[in-house]
């Protein structure tokens, strides 16, 4: 143990829930409010909707560290030149938390929903891990404050509850949809059509729910298959509910 | 409407998140904290976690409601018998709380975890919904706390998550197991040896990890192949995480 080692200061994973301010857990508005350092993840030209979440909670003398994803839309996610840029950006963005934990200072990097469930926050930890103190802070999933702003209870009883990325393909989705008891489809994004085609082939439209910034002033919810043509926000979810034991 | 109707009280689905008292949501504590009727489920015998939570939150003033589930220890889950003692019991816990309701007081129905994530929140719900005003708070579930704890993250870029009861035959275990790249085993209890054999003949017993009561103080993590012989207690979960995609 050197004398920077024993000194540097702790990174927070910290979990903001699915939208409405007051859904964050009582532990993460308590470091909010007192942590010199908020890392958030953002897209350029984009309000981010974690900023409209720790800006409830973070005090004013705190500094702010956004960091900003390259743009990539030209770029198919499969493509390798895509998984280079964000390797480099996930690279940078551990280097510039690491070097205020190395001056001493607290950081809360802060993720929408909860950190460990899809977040981005995930490959800075892995990249950090080794070298600092990491507290993690679980969050209400965005899926949560979906099924829990539609009234619909999601899963009970022997269901199996399958959580589905939109990005995988159409054979996949149907296979997944088509085999679960409850499934909860996240990362809509560009995949809407797709999705919507999956499930209805999987024999699941009827119950189909699509929930957009559920919790939230912006809050969208109607049966999938009224869903517009276009892209959801990254923040919404699909809902097809499990119909458990003893119901 | 009759007036009876229009002053009846709102039913708060309060969930409690996975342990650590602070990790419940700003807005549960609101509510625990100023709601007149707190009802909880709870055995016979066991100190319910659930009060260990809320106990935290609630006004001195206000009345607990304790739902006393019926012993059913010699009976299966599949016997008819028990199905109908659970329904009879949930009936009765409906008309304790539609009571209350009537009288035109607010209740609160606090759960572990998340109310819509596998809680007998929901055998209340489907009983009362069409009768009363009801909102649901979403929790963090107990599962993010055992990850967390567990400084493990469950899931990303295109894993597939499956959330699968610990009350599955042994057959389905081992294809779901097999087949997830994410996997989650809740309600573990009298089923950890089936659960255990089914992760080993799956081939996924070296990245799996047993979590019981993350975030709290009787938190215990330990590889699932370490697991002493015996009941688990329900609030535990074993995580068997995903690989992600650009790790």
């Amino acid at each position: 143990m050197n004398a920077t080692a024993t000194t540097s200061g702790c990174l927070y994973g910290v979990g903001l829930g699915p939208g409405d301010p007051e859904l964050v857990t009582v532990k993460a508005a308590k470091i909010l409010k007192t942590v010199p350092i908020v890392a958030y993840f953002a897209k350029k030209g984009a309000n981010g909707r974690a900023r409209a979440i720790f800006g409830h909670w973070v005090s004013g003398s705190s500094q702010q560290l956004p960091l900003l994803y390259p743009v990539t839309t030209e770029l198919h996610f499969r493509d390798p030149a895509y998984t280079a840029q964000l390797r480099c950006f996930y690279s940078k963005s551990a280097d510039s938390i690491a070097a205020h934990l190395l001056a001493g200072q607290d950081v809360a990097l802060v993720c929408e929903g909860d950190p460990f469930f899809y977040g981005s926050f995930i490959h800075l930890f892995v990249r950090l891990r080794t070298r600092f103190k990491i507290e993690i802070i679980p969050g209400v999933t965005g899926m949560s404050g979906c099924w829990s702003a539609a009234k619909t209870p999601i899963a009970w009883g022997d269901d199996v509850l399958n959580v589905l990325p939109g990005t995988l393909s159409h054979a996949d989705l149907v296979r997944f949809v088509g085999a679960s008891g409850a499934a909860v489809i996240i990362k809509i994004g560009a995949n809407l059509a797709k999705i919507r085609a999956a499930v209805g082939e999987a024999g699941r439209m009827q119950a189909a729910l699509y929930v957009e910034h559920g919790t939230s002033d912006a809050q969208t919810i109607m049966p999938l298959d009224e869903t517009p043509d276009g892209h959801a926000p990254y923040f919404s979810s699909i809902l097809i509910p499990g119909q458990g034991r003893n119901a």
